[in-house]
């Protein structure tokens, strides 16, 4: 072997650990959420504390760091292997250039986070989290400092997400997708209700019916498995062993539906990613905006279309019988359009209004605009002027998990998901027969196509710039926009101005 | 704190690490057999290989070593801290002791044997795993002079499993539970034929037993799940997360019962240890000897008697219905006698011949008195003068997995376990009104008594000691001789001569 070859080898074998490090916490945690006894989190905790600090200590390690840093020097390597060596040369930055004692900190105040929010909500009473959330922006403000001195401190957050993404693009995309979005839902308020589904599904036969429906999409039953989780999540335990949770309903099959065709998005998504590339650094997916398409476009996209529900709503009433609901009907369900207080349960068109909120939010609170204990006024005020105002705290601004565990910067990335996912849906139905594909429950096609134009890249480009090459020089505003008006504005029966 | 209290403070860190590291592996195991799909095989073997290696690294290191020598040379230890050091020594030692190359070549001979042994049993043919076993076992002679130059290497080989026990010990013990189990089937065989169990019980249902039953003998269902596998095992992923798994037959819940029975009773051990003494050394089993004990006092002693079934009939029947047979019919179908061939299906009189074939052979071979390709009519001749000659080679010699691995020395703890457990079962039943207790499904008293007699010293003393403390001198062949008389000749109604 020629001596770059050998560094090569010799960093292949080093990611190889760390990568599969990465993949035995993801059982420990995974395991935690489906499978652990009551009294056995405490010691998972500190088992997972062990794995990381193992990890961190193999992964931003100087001889990674040397290896990296003669790579990059390296002048016949392609252009694949110069990305890899430069996306891993970030990674590792990311990971060696915040000192140990901040990092210990970021993880006990992450803890306290956690139990500060919990009693919050208790207490219904934001004035109870507050103070750590402080010492958890602080936190995160001296992590940003620590990985790129001078730079702002949300652009270098949302990075850690959405990598190539800056805090001045999604000013710009955000604030032109919600005036798309606002006079869409003016024009839609208070038209045409949409029913709910009603009876009782029973959990067992839910259960065999997710199976069925993620099979159907092209999950690799032989390469994964479908659990159940209170919070559905999807994970990656190694390139052939990729899981999903789903949640069940016993009154409403709808939690389901949309519980499988999300995660099973995001699986297909980890089945198709490139990991012949093993080692290289490009075999990684893209971003999570990236990830988030690909659960959204089939959630969303396929999973509420008409066409979906014409080739489900049979199949469905196998499993259940004459509870079952008619096409129509489904589909109707599926598109209630409701101004709310909850992102969780909001419907596709007012999503990204919570997202923007939250945006905002946090890039006012980094860019010292406004201060921690304003966020449950400001967020209030935000509700109201887009949404609905919380009844109270519990409602409003403790109602995510993620600023109590210092995930600052992520909310975007669901956002930049519909983005994609509508350029991307807007690009293959100029090239495939999307809706005659679905109503026959032939997802092979759509999948191929994802596959090639998507998975298979891994994180050889920035997301944008990825999808930017599938879909050729287009507005993802407006791609968003216009597939939501066409879907909302025919069942609605009012037309964009 | 004073010098000595740091150094086992430090001790008890690393050794928390190492432990957990142990955790995280037997994690890893569990899912791979209950929940990992095909294809994630491979890539689990090689997550299991690393973490092997780390916690090598860490625990085999010149630290842990020093510290422990260090500890060992300190006179103001109490006595259990100075066994407790003693004891972790020995471990390192046979950790530290075996150079890499070894330890990486035998990984790999396990590999193969495993790989040799499948295709052999297909071909139902030892010469097929004979070459590797030969490999496997020069490998395993080597490791044994390595670890102790000059001793006998079967001595250090049933030391692994069973500490303090010695070749010499086992002949004896052997020797003489063969005169006395032989005239005991004599006696029986060809006498009052016992029923088989017909009908079929409903998985589901089933498994909801298992649970109920696990739970009625004892088992804390908020530290540990039941789930099911192929080879039912138990496992301790941490000191409150002790995992059982069953084994279901729709034909035969006896099955099930022998299975559940078994595996909770290796549970109640572990879930009794003393794990408020953990990074001490002394926290752990005793023994696979000791650990046998407990599983087959549940299964045999306990859950093969009489009064069990009359316990158990009718609640079986609250599950069942009218396929449930009665408190009869399973007492006897449960203590069916027979000389066959396979040890895993054996009684409990007939099981201890199994395990002596494998012992006099094992012992042989490493005597060099017979040669790996002497085993297969060896075992024949063995079979056919205590047992049933085996048809063919998955018959006989193929039967088990163990030698595939390598685990040598490993069976004689199987026989250990019911010696021990007869000399237990005597002694509590001079002490507490067993009989009635197990008739009326009171469990707890049963469980207490083994936790404070044996349990909550975890490796105090060697097995054999710990038993003797708990019993007083006496002899355990007699003791598990007269209980098989006991049972088996009231069955049949013949008396011991």
């Amino acid at each position: 072997m020629d001596p770059t070859s050998e560094l090569l080898s010799e960093l292949r074998t080093e990611l190889r650990g760390t990568t599969q490090l990465d993949e035995i916490r993801s059982l420990l945690a995974w395991d935690q959420q489906t499978m652990l006894a009551t009294r056995g989190h405490q010691r998972r905790a500190e088992q997972l504390a062990l794995l990381s600090a193992i990890h961190h200590e193999r992964f931003a390690s100087k001889k990674v760091g040397d290896l990296l840093s003669e790579l990059s020097q390296r002048s016949e390597l392609d252009e694949m292997q110069q990305t890899g060596i430069q996306l891993l040369l970030k990674d590792w930055r990311r990971a060696a250039c915040v000192p140990a004692e901040l990092v210990e900190r970021l993880a006990r105040l992450q803890g306290q986070g956690h139990m500060a929010w919990m009693e919050a909500r208790a207490a219904r009473d934001f004035r109870v989290f507050a103070p750590v959330l402080q010492q958890l922006v602080d936190a995160t403000i001296e992590r940003a400092h620590a990985l790129e001195p001078g730079a702002p401190v949300y652009d270098v957050l949302v990075d850690d997400f959405e990598p190539g993404m800056s805090t001045e693009r999604l000013t710009d995309l955000f604030r032109r997708l919600r005036a798309g979005l606002l006079p869409l839902l003016d024009a839609i308020s208070g038209a045409t209700p949409m029913p709910r589904l009603e009876g009782t599904f029973p959990r067992d036969q839910q259960m065999s019916w997710c199976l069925e429906l993620a099979s159907a999409m092209g999950f690799a039953t032989d390469s994964g498995r479908v659990d159940l989780a209170t919070h559905p999540f999807t994970t990656r335990l190694g390139p052939t062993d990729i899981r999903i949770t789903t949640y069940l309903n016993e009154r409403n099959p709808m939690h389901a539906l949309g519980a499988t065709l999300h995660e099973t998005g995001h699986a297909l998504y980890e089945q198709g990613l490139p990991s012949h590339l093993e080692g290289t650094g490009v075999e990684q997916f893209a971003s999570m905006g990236l990830h988030e398409s690909q659960s959204r476009f089939w959630e969303n996209t396929i999973g509420r279309s008409a066409p979906f529900f014409r080739w489900l709503a049979p199949r469905f009433a196998q499993h259940f019988g004459a509870v079952a609901p008619d096409a129509n009907t489904w589909y109707r369900a599926a598109n209630r359009v409701e101004r709310g207080t909850n992102r969780v349960l909001a419907d596709e068109v007012t999503y990204n209004l919570h997202v923007i909120v939250r945006f905002e939010l946090e890039r006012a609170l980094f860019a010292g605009e406004i201060q921690v204990p304003d966020l449950r006024d400001a967020w209030a005020e935000a509700y109201r002027r887009d949404l609905t105002a919380p009844q109270d705290d519990v409602e409003g601004v403790l109602q995510d998990i993620h600023w109590s565990g210092a995930a600052f910067g992520y909310f975007p990335t669901y956002t930049l998901g519909n983005l994609y996912s509508a350029a991307l849906g807007r690009k293959m139905q100029q090239e495939l027969p999307v809706w005659e594909l679905v109503e026959r429950g032939e997802f092979a096609p759509i999948l191929g196509w994802l596959r090639e134009r998507v998975h298979q890249h891994g994180r050889r480009w920035p997301s944008e710039e990825l999808v930017r090459r599938v879909t050729g020089e287009s507005d993802v505003v407006e791609d968003l926009v216009s597939y939501l008006w066409a879907r909302h504005g025919a069942l609605h029966g009012v037309t964009r101005a």
